[in-house]
This record gives C-alpha cells, structure tokens and sequence, in this order.
C-alpha cells in the first residue's frame, strides 16, 4: 500500500484531474482482456514524457511498482497490476504529432489509437499495415510493447517491422531516444527493437517512430473451401512456393466453420472441411494476374469453392465469414481459453493433427483459426467453468498445445505476449541460460524492479 | 600478454592446427580495411559453438580479452586487437546447413561467404537481397554483427530485416538461441535483434537463421543524369511519392562523376551534375509500367539523360558506372577516409549543400556517392597523406560531416558501424543516458568485459 504522502506526490505531479483512487477508477484500471483482475493503489495520467520521468524517479525513491497501461485490451495481463502499485495510463499522450509523406514516417504519441493512426495516414495515401484485431480501441503505444500482429503479418510483418524510433522513459527515470527517422542506422545497440515486445517491463514508451508505405493501389479477396484440412494447409505452402506472397491468408477449421455457418447460415458447401481467405494487393493488373495463379496452383488440393470479390462490397462480404467466427464460438461452450501459437508454415497441418488428439485425450472442444500465411493459429479451447473440472483439463490441454508447438519449432506466443498468462510456460519454451541473459538485462535497466515487476519471467 | 599455459589451453581447445602465435599470422588477423594495425597474442579458428564456449569460459577465468572475426572486411576497426588478447575467427564454421524452400528459410553458419550463400540461394528461385560492397569477401556472421547494408535497402531492408535467429555463445560463454523460425514470436526480449549490430560485443554467432523472399521475376535498370543535384535529389522523393520503391536508387554527384569519366570515358552528358542509377525488379509488366512512370515523374525535374538498360547486358554497362567510382577515387587523392552518413531522404540535397561548404572550408575534395534512396551517402573525403596537417583537417572535417548529418535528423553510421573509428564521436550522436543503458546492458552480459573490450562506447 502507497504511503498518502507518496499519493500526495503523484496527485501533485499529474493533476489532481488526472490522479483516481475512487473504487470505480481502481476497478476499471484492473482488468483486461483476460479474466483477471487486481486493484492498484491509484491511477494516474500522465500528459508528457516529463511526468512520466517524475513518477518513475519518485517510483524508485519510494520503491513502489508502476504498471503501464494503454487501451488494456491484452489477452495476456501485462497492464494488469498484480501485487497493487500505481497504473499508469497512457492514453491522454494521444496525438499525432506529424506525418512525412517526402520520407513516409509519421512520428506519434503512444495513446493514439491503431485505426485513427490508420485512417489519418490513409487520407495522405500512405499505409501502416499492422492490424490486430483489436485495431478499434488499442492503442499504438500498446502495439509496440507487446508487438502486435494481425493478418498482414504475411506480408508486411509485425508492429516491431514498422518502429523506427522511440521516446522511451526507461525505469530509472530518465528519458531517452532510441533509432531515429533513417533506414539505417548502427550507431549502438539497438534498444528500439528491445523494446518492441518488452512488455512495459523495460521502459515506457511516449512517443514512436513509425516507418509507413505508400497505399497498395489496390486489392483482391478470395474466399477458397477445402475438402480436407490438410488441402488448405498446402495451398499456404504452395501459393508462396509459387512466388506469391499474399496480403492475408486466413484460416478457419471445420469446427470453426461449422460454428459460423450454424449460426449465420453461410451457405458453405457441404463437403467444406476448411477454409482459406486469402487477399492480395499491389498494381491492379498484377493483382489480377496473382489471383489467376492462385487459382491454378490450389486447384489441385481438393478446392470445393474458390469466389473472387469483384468489388468492395464482395470483399466485406468474404470477409463476413471470418469477423463472424468470434461471436460463433460462445455457441460451442460460454467460456474460452484463445491461444496464439505460432509454427513454421509448413507445419500447420501436423499441428492441427496433434491438437486433434489433444482434443480427443481431454475432451473439450478446440476450435482453430487464424493466420495460417505465418503459422499463427488461433487455438480456442472451449469451456464451461461452471462444471467442475473444465478449467483444470483446459489447462492441461493448454499446455499439451503449447508443447505441439514448440516440438515443431514454433513458439507459444506470436502476438499476445507472455504477461501473466503464459509466465508459467516459459520454461518450455526458453532455456535457463536464455532467461538469464533477460534477467540480466531488465536488471540493469531497472535495478529496483519497479516496471511491471514480476512479469515476463518467472519469479 | 596470455600467459603460456593459458595459450597451451586454447590450443588443446581448438586443437594445434588452428591455433597460431606466429608473427605472420598475427599480421594477417590484426588488420582490416580501416588502415588500423595491432597485434593479437594469438589467433584461434574454432570448428563450432561448443569450442567457441569453451574459449569464452577460459576467457572469463583469466581474464583475457577475445576479438570476434569474419573476413576481416570491416571499415570501421569492429574486429581489431587493440591491446591485444585472442583473435577468434569463424571461418572455419562455413556450411550452409540448410535452405527451406516451404517455408523461406535458411540457416547457416557465421563463416559463410555473403555472395556464396546468394548463389546457393538463388539455385533455388530464393532471394537473400542484403548485398554489401564486400559481398564477394566478407562473412554472414559478420554482416549481421555489423548490420551490414547495400543499395537494395530502399526496398528490401538491411542485413538485421532478414535474421529471424540466431545461435550465440554469450561472453559468459553460455550457448543460448534467440528467436526462431517464425515471422511472429513474442515470447521473452528480442535478443536476436539487439545481437545484430552490437559488432561483436555482446555475443559471438555461431549459427543464423535468415529469412528468405522468392527471386524477383525480373528487373529493370535506368541510368538517369541531372542537370543539378536538387534535380537528382528531389527525384528521389518524388518517385517514392509516386508509389514506386525502387530496388535501389544510387547517387553519385558530379565529383564522382567526373573521377569517372576522366579514367574511362563513359560519354555522359557535358551538362550532367548529378546521375541517379535506378532498378526496379517484379512483375515484369508492372516493372515496364513502372520505368514508364518513373520517366514522367523526373522529367521535370533537370533530366538531361534517361538510359533504360534492354536486357542484362546493358544493365551491367550502366551498373559499370557505379562500380568504376571506388578505382577511379585515387586520382583525386592517394587516401581516403569513407564515411556513411545518413539522412531522412529528403534531406539528401541539404546534407550535400551543407557537404560543399565544408569542403571549401578545410579546401579538400570530397567526393559523394551512394544510396541516396535511404539517405544514405558514403562520403569520401580525399586526402594525401604524406602532405603534412593533411590528415588532421580531414578528422575536422569528418567532424563537421557527422554533425551536419546529426542536424538534419541523421545518423553518423548507416552501414560501417562504430568500432575503433567512430568511437570518438559517438557523443555527438547518443546521450549519455543513451549510453548509460547500453553500457549497462554491456555490463550485464559481458561482467568481465571479455569481448572486443573498448569497443562500441566511450571507455
């Protein structure tokens, strides 16, 4: 619990406006995406990097824990503030500070949210390509933390791939640049990407950097059913084995389609027993060309269905089918456990099979989605807590996913991150020594562990 | 000096073949392509990870230092024994071990030569784009030490883009692997990133996992020369505004130009101050359109010369323009100092007029040239040597090249990193807080301060 002159303190350097301790405020700055729940001491917004930097140096006098927060929309915990301590909460840092359309670079503060970042560029006809789910409310400085990913990480790669540069208030207090507005640059070690993924456990982010391209001038979407899971997980392989690398390549499995069209009525073929959406985008006769090829090179793969959008409308409307799946689901069992495994492309068929037999030995519904292009799937074990037992299997079962995946060389975590969640795993998936060279580092830029203690790593 | 029975100790290690005290090959490891010398105690070739983890745990005990070496190709001393210690070279750890065509991945061992992993590659219809000058000699284990670049960054990124993981034997001598297989992945920092560029401070490489792209279907070139140096300059911007990112986009101003006409005659136009060489590569259609597009875009802008290489062939004569700048420089000057400053691009013509004055100021030639698509100039500043003060108005006039470049929202190093050369300056660039957080995590990995000790930041 926070000494009430340390309170004092931190109410005089935001503002009283911007300083809560009201059980409504506490609640609200507790959760997250997860269903987990903490109560921190007090919540305070800052406006700059200046009161960031005081609140840390006053953190490190005072020895108290400081969570940074943006949007709190994480699926893994990393804003929550366990063990009580101060929430700090980045959304009134929520301009855009400039967009560069003679270097594409757009510089920005770390509360501006994904898809108003997204819409303002796209006015210029410039792009910023990452697009997690959560794009509608998360914020960029968020993004960076936890290095968001989305659909076209196939081809345009992670939030990591776009930061430039940061402003970062690292946890002693001081406040530093990282990167800057070049390509290239090699003038020290390369704390911009160490941040990128850090989870708020190494600095707090005030304002980025981020690299743009110019808008694809244009874009196909393609919606091509499978008879077999194995037939979709092949066209991944095979389509960029045949030089194309596609905008999205989605993937839903039977039971996922199964839900969608029980519910929405889609009118899927029968004999459908997965699902590839897949779009491109670039100069409109190159386009054209690649969803000609594409065709030519999946035909071969048991393809039951393959619809081409002519138009926009079409597109959304292709695109209906995978926004419907997260509402579906709840129909399978109330409660879910969304995991994000990643493996290397062309293991995406022996993961299915093995979470198929995971799936057999606990009996519990897993559905399985997501972005097959870089072998992240979407791994929803679905469960009622209310009957006993239910968690518990899904914990093991949990696990049991997690090991299929790193067995094929995958990780664990492609986008949702480690925060409190997936702390226990870790040893499954980093060696000792691996978590030592990590410790050390957090060590040394934080020697009184006052950034999101207790995160990341195991205890 | 490494006491005897330490030096016996290394030679059991690595075995009596690939251990040397003599003074030959003490020469042969204590050079590089700065015009720095300074002698090892002794030179070790290991054959893997293992034996490099042993030397580095004998390291720790006494308390020697180790200097991690390629080819020995760098600019900026990275690799050089100053003080003395062991010079660790891994050229012996040359095998590619394999190329995944599913899933656009290789991994290979550090002493593998760039080029020969290009061509091994490229067997394959895949695509490694990273293509330093040094490409024909230097190592891929030292590319990603330095984060080596080239003029297909504008498209396709630097070395670091393309590095998904890494094995590494840290200085306390520990094997760990960092990142993986997989484009997403967030479990735990990114060490894979901070090791690249960290010029063999903070690890030595033992294996590297690269991503792959598919070969680009085809290319065009384009030689295009400019009444003016604005003219060339703003070209750059406004073919990048017009939606197009060239392969490469190499600049050469008219000191260059006219170094290289006056040894070969290439016949350029008399009025031409400023030549950009411009590939595009892809679709073949869309790279016909695009060449099309690029004309109308710079024509306003002073072209007094649009030459469009028809096949192969032709590319390489326009391409001879840009290779024959290096041998023609010594007419100028017997020697030179190589900088590679960078700027936002659209600076380029302000770095160059801000370059001008500094050379009618210390009244020495300096030549520009480079990938002006990612701002990134090599800046030759000439001199002779053997005439006195010479070499000291040229250090001030590096001096004042970095600061211009630092002015406008630069870098002091795009590709050549810091090392011995650049050392001195790092001030001008990183804060000391910045600094502060590097030496920490310097200090964290490397307690002893083992390897290439002195190196990176100020001592």
């Amino acid at each position: 619990m926070l000494k009430p002159q340390v309170m004092e303190q931190l109410k005089k350097i935001v503002g009283a406006e911007n300083f809560a301790t009201g059980a409504q405020e506490l609640i609200c700055y507790g959760y997250d995406a997860t269903q987990m729940e903490f109560l921190p001491d007090c919540v305070v917004h800052p406006a700059d990097a200046n009161e960031v930097s005081q609140i840390l140096k006053l953190a490190n006098v005072e020895k108290f824990p400081v969570f940074p927060r943006g949007a709190g929309s994480g699926f893994t915990g990393g804003a929550l503030p366990k063990g009580g301590g101060v929430v700090l909460v980045t959304t009134r840092m929520n301009k855009i500070l400039r967009i560069d359309t003679d270097n594409l670079v757009a510089e920005v503060e770390p509360g501006v949210v994904t898809e108003q970042f997204q819409i303002e560029v796209e006015k210029l006809g410039l792009f910023y390509p990452p697009d997690p789910a959560s794009l509608k409310f998360s914020t960029l400085g968020g993004n960076v933390a936890e290095c968001a990913g989305g659909p076209r990480a196939v081809k345009y790669g992670v939030t990591k791939d776009f930061v430039m540069g940061l402003e970062v208030v690292v946890p002693t207090g001081e406040i530093i640049r990282t990167g800057g507005e070049t390509v290239k640059g090699v003038v020290g070690y390369d704390l911009t990407k160490l941040l990128c993924g850090s989870e708020g456990t190494l600095g707090i982010i005030t304002k980025i950097i981020f690299k743009l391209l110019p808008y694809p001038a244009a874009k196909k979407t393609m919606l091509t059913v499978f008879d077999s899971i194995d037939g979709a997980a092949q066209a991944v392989s095979t389509i960029i084995k045949g030089k194309i690398i596609p905008t999205t390549l989605e993937f839903m499995d039977h039971a996922t389609l199964t839900c969608v069209d029980r519910r929405f009525n889609l009118g899927l073929p029968a004999e459908g027993r997965a699902v590839l959406l897949i779009e491109v985008d670039g100069d409109p006769d190159l386009i054209e060309k690649q969803a000609g090829a594409i065709h030519d090179l999946i035909q071969p793969l048991g393809l039951v269905q393959f619809r081409v959008a002519k138009n926009a409308a079409e597109s959304e409307e292709l695109w209906r089918v995978r926004r419907l799946v997260s509402p579906s689901l709840r129909d399978v069992n109330p409660d879910k456990f969304n995991e994000d495994i990643v493996v290397p492309r062309s293991k995406v068929p022996d993961v299915i099979r093995k979470i198929e037999v995971i799936q057999q030995r606990y009996d519990i519904p897993i559905v399985n989605f997501g972005h097959a292009g870089d072998g992240n799937i979407h791994v929803n074990i679905m469960i009622d807590k209310s009957q006993a037992g239910q968690e518990e299997k899904a914990h093991q079962a949990i696990k049991e996913v997690f090991q299929a995946a790193l067995d094929l060389g995958g990780t664990m975590s492609g986008e949702h991150g480690v925060g409190l969640a997936k702390q226990p795993y870790i040893p499954l998936e980093l060696s000792a020594e691996q978590i030592g060279v990590m410790q050390g580092i957090k060590r040394a830029l934080d020697p009184n562990n006052i950034l999101n203690p207790g995160k990341m790593f195991p205890a």
